[in-house]
C-alpha cells in the first residue's frame, strides 16, 4: 500500500520533532560547542537524515529556542483570559513556571542564549523580548494582587526579580547534580510563599 | 630609604590581590576561555608581572575559587557558634547568602566549576564538598526550626533545594542584564518568606 502524501508529511514532522528533542539534551549539556553529528548520534539517526531537516547546528538551535518560547506565551495568554482574583491568577502562573522546570533542558538553553556572547544577536533579542513580556505581566498581577492584599506589600520590581531568580536557579541543579534532579524537586507551594503577605 | 622586607611582602600581597580581583571579573564574563593576558590587561599590569604571581590561568582560577570558598565557611562557623533560636540563626545565614550575591562574580565562577565539563575534577570536588557542607547545616537548622514552629512544615530537602535555587538564580541576572543588576536587587526579606510557616 503506497503511503499517502499526508502520512509522509506526518512522518517528516515526527522525525523532525524527534531530532529536536534529542538536540535539546545535547545542547543543554554541551552548549553551542555541540555539533550536528552529536545530535544525530543522540537521536539515533544518520548524519544525512539530520541534515535533511536542518541546514546546520544554528538552525537546530534556533528551532529549539522558538519552540521553547511557545509554552510561556500560551501560559501568558491563558492567564490574561482567566477568571479569578489577581492572586489566584498569579498563583496559577507561578505554579506553571515551577512545574515546567521539571524538564530543565529548554531552560538551560534559554540561559545560554541570554548569557553567552557567541549566540546570534537576533536570537538573544527574541528571548529577551519574551522575558520582558513575562516580567510585565507578572509585575501587573503583583500590583493588582497587592491591592487586593493577596500579595505581600513592597517594591513589585524586586518581587519580579526574586521570582525569576528562583525559576532561573532551579535548572542549574540539572548541571550541578543531574542524577538527583527529580529527587527533592521543590513543590510549587514553597515557591508561592514568596508572595505571602 | 630602602624598603624593608616587610613592606615588600605587603606590596606583593597587594599586587597579587589586585590581580585576583581583576581575574574574578574576567573569568565571570569569559569563563575558562579567558587568558592570563586578558587578566593582566583588566588589572592594568604587564603580562610579566601577572606571570610572576601565577604560573598559568589555571593557577589564577584555582586561587579565586579557594578564596571564594572562605566566606561561606566563615559564615557557617559563625552560625554554628551563634546564640538564638534555630529560626533566628537560619534567618541570619540566609540574609548573609543574599547579601553576598550583591557581588555576583565569584558565584558565577562557582557555577562554572560545577556546571562545566572542562574544569579539573579536583576543583569541582572541592566546590561540591563545600556546597554539601552548606546544605547539611541548612537542613539541620530547617529541621530544628520546624520543631520550634519557626519554619514551615514539609520536606526539609525540598526547602534546601528551593533556597539554593533562589541564591543560585540571583547571579544569572548579572549575565542576562548586567547594567541593571544592582537596581531592584531583591531584599533578604523577600527570600526569608520561603521559610514562613
Amino acid at each position: 500500500m503506497p503511503r499517502t502524501a499526508e502520512a509522509k508529511q506526518r512522518l517528516r514532522e515526527e522525525q523532525r520533532e524527534h531530532i529536536l528533542e534529542a538536540a535539546k539534551h545535547v545542547f543543554a549539556r554541551k552548549g553551542l560547542a555541540a555539533t550536528v553529528d552529536d545530535v544525530a548520534i543522540h537521536a539515533g539517526v544518520s548524519h544525512g537524515l539530520a541534515y535533511r531537516y536542518f541546514a546546520n547546528k544554528e538552525a537546530i538551535f534556533f528551532a529549539i529556542i522558538k519552540q521553547a518560547l511557545q509554552a510561556p506565551s500560551a501560559d501568558l495568554q491563558r492567564v490574561l483570559d482567566m477568571p479569578g482574583t489577581p492572586g489566584e491568577r498569579l498563583k496559577w502562573l507561578l505554579s506553571a513556571f515551577v512545574e515546567s522546570r521539571r524538564h530543565p533542558e529548554t531552560f538551560l538553553l534559554l540561559d545560554q542564549v541570554l548569557s553567552s556572547q557567541t549566540v546570534p544577536n537576533e536570537l538573544r533579542e527574541l528571548v529577551r523580548k519574551r522575558s520582558q513580556d513575562l516580567q510585565s505581566v507578572l509585575r501587573q498581577l503583583i500590583i493588582e494582587g497587592q491591592e487586593t492584599f493577596e500579595v505581600a506589600a513592597g517594591d513589585p520590581d524586586q518581587l519580579v526579580r526574586a521570582i525569576f531568580a528562583y525559576v532561573d536557579g532551579i535548572p542549574r541543579w540539572a548541571l550541578y547534580d543531574p542524577e538527583h534532579y527529580q529527587e527533592h524537586f521543590p513543590d510549587a507551594d514553597i515557591f508561592l510563599r514568596l508572595l505571602q503577605p
